[in-house]
């Protein structure tokens, strides 16, 4: 495991209030990407590469294992879910005290420094190198979000981590450093800044509106997909071209309470926006996120804390205006990328 | 001039609270960084790019100027200032009716369109093609500062102008499309989500503390350089690797209302910053940008806006749970960048 001369710390500043996690280890993390050289010659596919921990048979030169998908370990796996082996937060270090429910409001604002307490696990979407995460059947993206929802439901049990951020990198330049197929979660012991800034803005909307910002959204010109409990859209600010929001029709405020049924027709909806992305994009570097609440949120937000899926191709890098503003510059109008997207045949 | 077959519009949406630019013609723009071919003949130094728009004798491939640095036409320019021609928003469009003081506090939350008017400008900081900021003298880098501070005076004229961000784009991976030393600002008609939210915080601390946030920063430890005027401090939540900040030592809200001796003073400091980086980072991607007050603030807000410049070393690319959590990863602690910086001599 790879040790810091200082210890882990989250810090959060008195001027963005935003919080920043000191990790020196993660430097020493292998870089799968950068280093592939497009002369050496390429295992044929289906088989494993021969430097990837993630492929089928390396298992013992990745961090230790969480759980993994069937839980039979007669059978292969088809799902793991790992220990980051250069982990941003570390579960090995003291947790700050538990606050009591609400203090989050009570706290003293400004400058705040905190032990880098937290978990940071890897899931591996598939043992093959070179299937995609839309190569799998809709049944096996419906494991994977299964397999993020059993676990974040197994670090809301512990008391200091108060939100679980899970995302996925795909491709260099949105910021992936292996290959492999394969998503992340960190626990943290605070609540991250841009999901206090979003649950703040759908409070604001919901006490003079009455409404929730995303149960409420009506006009079909930025609608790509329908299923029975989905709607996958371009948002109407879409921050990115082609950015889609896949956002459960019914109000839920927590995505790891998905039950298998939701999850078939997620992991079906997800599938096909990124089939289309892929299609229409020419396989581009993309992330997405799922925004969920925060653990143990009081009875009186839940009205207007709505869970959904942002899926955001790169396509270009952002500069100095964006960095600063936190506006974005988007060439590409939401329902123009709604029409090309709806309109995308994808077999 | 591009056209767009839509109208340039800003959106904010009811999730995040963020404003979006929507602006088609921005992806005519050409790409200087991008086209660089290692292989073609490169002009010697000094001598003008046959391609390049801000180099001196190319001043009628240009958008209008808006005015030039010396103002006397019969010497050669120092530092134009000239519209830019891809812009992002456009002065050309209606704007929106102003609004009483204050409004935005009183302004209905949630999803908002307004036409895309607003000024997006461009300032040319040298007419030689291969010099960069930091290779002027301290005079020559606060010129260009009160290039800056010149035109942000005049944008704050406008009725409609909200906030203006000024910022500057080095190298591709820093979003840069053209070479060619040069910074840009926006004059936007809105208050930017990120202003928004670093007043709110700001107010937050100095409602608790009575202290304004960057008055009040006390560790020798962050600090990098220290002038009259202003001190450059690696920030105690630094984001980025090596990021800096250069602070006025006084509280002072608008950058634009910087005299001639304190634009000295930064310019120095910042030539000195640069240089520092450049040669610890081997001429990193950077941004920077300036984090000033919006127009108009009431006199109460004065207290805890203190303006800054901040300076972003792209080192890295950022990933999914940058974005979905804007919470960032730091390898470096702000300590150990400090104490690099800081006793790094440059010549
Ligand atoms: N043998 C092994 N066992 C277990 N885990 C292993 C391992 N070998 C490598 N890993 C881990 O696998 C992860 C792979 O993650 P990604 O490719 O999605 O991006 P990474 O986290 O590197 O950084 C991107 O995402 C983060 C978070 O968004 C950004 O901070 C960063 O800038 C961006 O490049 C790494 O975190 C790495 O530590
Ligand atoms: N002949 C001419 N006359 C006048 N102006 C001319 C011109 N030729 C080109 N320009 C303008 O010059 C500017 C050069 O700007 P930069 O290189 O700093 O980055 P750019 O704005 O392209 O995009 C970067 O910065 C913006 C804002 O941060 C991000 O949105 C974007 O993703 C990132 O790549 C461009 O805006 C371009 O429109």
């Amino acid at each position: 495991m790879a040790e810091a001369s200082r210890t882990t710390e989250a810090r959060r500043d008195a001027v963005f209030g935003r919080w920043v996690v000191f990790s020196p280890a993660r430097s020493r993390r292998p870089n799968d990407l950068k280093s592939h050289n497009p002369t050496n010659p390429s295992p044929g596919p289906g088989e494993p590469r021969p430097s990837c921990p993630f492929c089928a048979g390396r298992e013992s030169e990745c961090a230790p294992q969480i759980f993994r998908v069937p839980p039979d370990g007669s059978l292969p796996w088809r799902i793991r879910v790992i220990e980051n082996l250069y982990p941003a937060l570390r579960r090995d270090l003291e947790p700050p005290p538990a606050a009591a429910p609400d203090a989050e409001a009570e706290e003293e604002p400004g400058e705040r420094a905190v032990p880098g307490f937290g978990f940071h696990d890897v899931v591996i979407e598939t043992p093959s190198h070179d299937v995609r995460l839309w190569d799998l059947p809709a049944e096996g993206v419906r494991d994977v979000l299964l397999a993020y929802a059993a676990r974040v439901r197994q670090l809301a049990e512990h008391p200091a981590v108060k939100y679980v951020q899970v995302f996925k990198n795909h491709g260099a330049s949105a910021g992936a450093s292996m290959a492999h197929s394969h998503s992340q979660m960190l626990g943290t012991p605070f609540v991250p800044p841009s999901v206090t800034s979003r649950l703040n803005c759908m409070k604001e909307v919901f006490d003079r509106s009455g409404n929730c910002s995303l149960c409420d959204f009506r006009s079909k010109d930025i609608l790509i997909s329908e299923t029975p409990n989905f709607s996958a859209i371009v948002p109407f600010a879409a921050s990115y071209p082609f950015e889609i929001w896949i956002i459960p029709r019914q109000h839920l405020s927590y995505f790891h309470e998905i039950d298998q049924d939701k999850a078939l027709d997620l992991g079906s909806l997800l599938k096909t926006m990124l089939q289309k992305l892929s299609k229409q994009l020419n396989d581009p570097p993309f992330n997405f996120m799922i925004h969920s609440a925060p653990f143990g949120l009081s009875s009186s937000c839940l009205p207007y804390a709505h869970w959904f899926l942002q899926i955001v191709p790169q396509l270009s890098v952002i500069g100095g205006f964006e960095l600063g503003s936190g506006c974005y510059i988007n060439p590409v109008f939401p329902e123009d990328a709604a029409k090309i997207l709806r309109e995308l045949g994808c077999s």
